[in-house]
């Protein structure tokens, strides 16, 4: 099994993303992926270059290595390993540099780190929000909303509504459709007068009831009936007041959002 | 203003990730930044390639434009731009396809597309942990947990469970510190038995102090003494307990997060 790493010397998200976007781009599943966070001193880097070595050694497969160090000289030493070591900043840090005709700061953490208390406070009442106004939730203070997601049980809202909060700051609510509206073809009143707001998910009922059967084996709940119903009805719902909607069978939480914030032209906070 | 492109054909998260690391290595706050995801027709990367032709001509500064871009002949497209050019896929991907001696799929939607039912069942099922098991939740049922971050009000216990949910399918509960715990010095016995799943939250008084007040005002909540006192028997109770902590002030969620699954040896999931 070939090693793939992950190396930075911070949280390791940055290389994780970087890494993950190159390496499922091959139908090869047999890797073994390892992050290695921190590493913020030569004593470490050259830890990693011995753990890469002995890699190399026992398994005679060239590990691939997905590096995000800010550190020239940490770079420098993690380059001499025995596996493939691919570095953005490497790369691209002094075209930009010589871009912005400025040096870069070579300061770690800067990515991922804190930038500012604003932007913290907006990640954090963002969760707020997502959690508050989860589910149809207790206030309903749509006003303050940024978007709300409508569709029935298990098509992604909540998961969907947090990441929207963690990952941009955007203020995301969610309301279930439940038979009330469905049997009825009708939105609430404080729904419709937010109509501009409200995005829809859908997602295909063999799918639903696979994820609501994990939930809930028994009951009508999980029904083929049931779930084609709610789907059904939902859909024309979203047509019958021209809301967007997505089928969120075959996508991730980070492109349904990405599609929520395009389709509704809504900018990122953060 | 310097304009900041993030180009993608798809949801444009890594694009995003892959930018912010290298710009935030510039002490220049005057950028535009923008985000043009689901770039995968001819047509539209001809659009995109107008636009940031445009913003040259009113700015007279060369756009940079972060890109990720699976299709070759859409970044050949992108590329006769007048921005600055960088592409993960165009540097890279070579190097990975020669040393894993096949060709890339150049499929797009792979990195952040639903790649298993499996694996985004996990990432709702460990958001669903996160949410029944916040702040004390009502089940506890922490045999399950990955982890347990102890704290008290306002650490960033509950945005750190949801990302290790969302980004690394990780269970993570919460348990607040009141005064009930913070007087006696002790743990409840339940947080006592998964002693080896439990990690400390803690922060600076004063930045505490200004978190709670955007809370609430006014009361013991928020007042000096209280916030001192609350921080001082939490870091004793760590302590007493052999709990590794982490000081939440100045770092980031990601950061908190890697912190807690390097500390005490958690895999990610996803």
């Amino acid at each position: 099994m070939r090693k793939i790493y992950f190396l930075s010397d911070h949280s390791g998200v940055t290389a994780e993303t970087f890494g993950h976007s190159l390496i499922t781009q091959f139908n090869n599943k047999d890797f073994r992926q390892e992050t290695l966070p921190f590493i913020n001193t030569k004593d470490k880097a050259k830890d990693v270059v011995s753990k890469i070595n002995q890699d190399f050694d026992e398994s005679a497969m060239r590990p691939i290595i997905f590096a995000t160090l800010v550190r020239k000289d940490l770079r420098l030493l993690l380059r001499t390993s025995h596996g493939l070591y691919l570095d953005i900043f490497d790369v691209f840090l002094k075209s930009v540099e010589k871009e912005l005709q400025q040096e870069s700061a070579q300061k770690v953490g800067r990515s991922h780190g804190m930038s500012d208390i604003e932007s913290y406070m907006n990640r954090i009442e963002a969760t707020n929000f997502a959690l508050t106004n989860d589910d149809g939730g207790f206030n309903q203070n749509y006003d303050e909303a940024d978007v709300i997601l409508i569709g029935v049980s298990r098509t992604g809202k909540t998961p969907t509504c947090l990441y929207l909060a963690l990952q941009y700051g955007i203020y995301a609510a969610n309301f279930p459709l439940t038979d009330e509206e469905l049997d009825q073809g009708m939105l609430p009143k404080f729904l419709k007068e937010q109509k501009k707001k409200i995005f829809g998910l859908t997602i295909e009922p063999k799918r639903l009831r696979q994820i609501r059967k994990k939930r809930r084996e028994l009951g009508k709940y999980s029904t083929t009936q049931q779930v084609r119903y709610e789907l059904r009805e939902a859909e024309k719902l979203f047509k019958r007041y021209s809301i967007p909607y997505i089928d969120t069978t075959v996508i991730s939480i980070e492109e349904i959002s990405s599609r929520i914030l395009d389709q509704r032209g809504i900018e990122r906070k953060l």
